[in-house]
């Protein structure tokens, strides 16, 4: 066991997720438990609570309460979108050394793994004894070196469910049906929609995703097809697609169509991305009932809709973050890897190995062709949902005799 | 026993729900069960399978299959949005006649009652022997006599957790967050967004439902002064809501406004509303953070946040509309009926009370002068969310004392 005596500091950074209050709960209930570790406190708003020395005393909370904290989506310690640069993270550091903060945790994406890095160097230039981890957190699923980020599976469930239901909707009443998905360089999210398709018919027919220019006259062309095809059209698009040129379709659309200006190239809590693909393929296709719905933040927050294969997970980044640094005193960046179909364990790589990095689709998930998931996407995302995993079932009664057979 | 011998046609209309087809399955079941009763026929699509003679041998499918579509979302049988004139009406009497059809089953809203009504005077006035019976649905919750309507329930139990994720995001970034709710002319699915209520700041802090006329001027007012106080705001507002002149406010926004065959403007499947509102909030408010989120069909069809309770009443509407027509050889609409807190009785009551009416929020439901439910939507409410409930949980750790104690 290591010997490093002093405190620990936990913040979260980023988007919340379904999840992530399990990882906080998995680092600070093992960092309890061991003797060299004086307190657990966790910064209040991410690294923004650290410059102002906004700390709660984590010791201090009961058990109890942090299993339950552990189960509720959000960021429990409150979240920032502050990006530090280094005289930030220099203030960062201050503060953890005014502290004696010996061991720092931060749950985050690839920003706040960068982060992470550069207060960790501000130790190491001046011989402070500390260690610094970075645990892996994103429903965008984009950090490098690991098979998946903890809050994606949920996020991928709350996706595929909700494509499901839409399914079983745009069935009953047919028509074109565009859900508008988060992702703003990955499409792993949008990608996810597929994983509940049961039956042959099942949407989504067409997948749109970031790491491919998207065509509007092909898309308008590869809708008209499906609907002539099965008389309704499902589609999953990712917020964040983009043209030939690397324009936001967003941005591009609302000046070629006559709209109010929506302002800035805002991608998430906004209807205007499914509402210009909606009008155009309404304008185009001469088809009425074209709907859309953009899922926004219930993707990442919806409490009855966790993948339980994500909770566990996310619980054992945490808890290994304590162990690698408190056991093993090493810094990092913790990361998921697969084994066999389906189990993971969990490795320790440089900080400088994922941060700032962004991790897009394998080439080999997405068919370009029929702009639809490969199997080998369905092989990878269909464990992560999670067990009681539902199943739309279909009336199978056969068709009766006509008696008066008149056409209407 | 009646005495009544014939075939049973059901069917489902309108807009699917998340336990419509529960309704469905009771009423197929307990159809099954009677020996006068010689086929069950399922009309596809609702009223227009029945006048092109599109019907499912209802009789040819296994009980074990029923009960797994009794728990799948969407309209298992289809839907329709046909609104039936007299002719049409004429024209499903004559083909369930030359079926030999005894027993029409029409799950439905305040229209498809209509539909059952004319219908079952047509029978009358050629003194065609024929029991008629409505079976109510619908999330917007606006059948009158009702206590509730089945569908309400559930997408409440969704709009409630919805508002619950929000809440958890929200806190942990915080801005203005707008959920644009379904609700054409009732707001309860709106209110309902108050029902996972936990904490003394928890959102919604405003609701705006279209009982009201809403007042932008007074809107940007209210959102300025929760803002002020909490820093943040989180809006529920009905997709239905209108100005004074009863102008439906997304309208305002929109060039070509699309309508159905029933002349309503089309409201759902797109995130027009929410974005008109956000920009308002930035433009007069200056408030940087505001996103909208419009739950969409999500709110209607997702497999996974059904209530107990509805998927319980849902079924059992459907095996009361087979036991009021056989066994009683009555006519009628079935109503929900409320006794103490909290169970149900189901009665009959005359088409002619339920069909064409629409109810809204009781004004004892509502506080004006807040933009907020009472206590009394709060007990009428929450036993419809069903079992399982769940519940957010913050940590409650004390702050630390500083030691820099600088301001930045």
């Amino acid at each position: 066991m290591g010997t490093l005596v002093g405190k620990v500091v936990i913040a979260q950074g980023g988007g919340p997720t379904a999840v992530i209050n399990q990882s906080l709960v998995g680092a600070v209930l093992e960092s309890r438990k061991f003797p060299q570790i004086t307190k657990v406190y966790g910064a209040v708003n991410g690294v923004r609570g650290i410059i102002n020395e906004d700390f709660l005393d984590l010791t201090m909370e009961t058990t109890n309460n942090l299993e339950k904290v552990a189960i509720t989506p959000g960021a429990g310690l409150l979240s920032t979108r502050d990006k530090p640069d280094v005289e930030y993270c220099k203030e960062i550091f201050r503060v953890l050394q005014a502290h004696d903060v010996r061991y720092f945790f931060y749950i985050g994406g690839n920003d706040s793994a960068d982060t992470v890095r550069i207060v960790n160097e501000q130790a190491e230039s001046v011989n402070y004894e500390f260690r610094a981890i970075h645990i892996p957190k994103t429903v965008d699923n984009d950090l490098v070196i690991n098979d998946h980020t903890p809050g994606f599976p949920s996020a991928a469930r709350f996706v595929a469910q909700s494509i499901m239901g839409a399914n079983l909707d745009n069935r009953a009443l047919p028509g074109v049906y565009i859900a508008v998905i988060m992702g703003r360089h990955a499409g792993f999210l949008t990608a996810a929609s597929s994983l509940a398709k049961k039956y042959e018919d099942d949407g989504p027919h067409l997948i749109y995703i970031p790491e491919h220019p998207f065509d509007t006259e092909e898309f308008i062309r590869e809708v008209d097809s499906v609907y002539k095809k099965l008389g309704r059209c499902i589609i999953a698009v990712s917020e964040g697609i983009c043209d030939k040129d690397g324009t936001p379709i967003v941005s591009k659309l609302m000046s070629c169509v006559e709209k109010d200006a929506h302002g800035n190239v805002q991608l998430s809590g906004t209807g205007a991305l499914g509402d210009l693909l909606a009008d155009m393929i309404k304008e185009k296709l001469n088809i009425k009932r074209v709907r859309s719905d953009t899922y926004g933040y219930l993707q990442r927050s919806f409490m009855d809709c966790v993948s339980n294969v994500d909770a566990q997970e996310a619980r054992e980044v945490g808890e290994k973050a304590a162990q690698f640094a408190i056991w093993w005193n090493i810094d990092g960046s913790i990361v998921i890897k697969r084994k066999a179909n389906y189990s993971v364990d969990y490795e320790l790589v440089n900080l400088a190995d994922v941060a700032g990095k962004t991790k897009t689709m394998p080439a080999d998930f997405y068919d370009l062709a029929t702009k639809n998931v490969t199997d080998k996407f369905y092989l990878y995302g269909r464990p992560l949902l999670g067990a009681s995993f539902p199943q739309p079932h279909r009336i199978r009664a056969p068709r009766v005799a006509k008696i008066l057979n008149k056409t209407h």
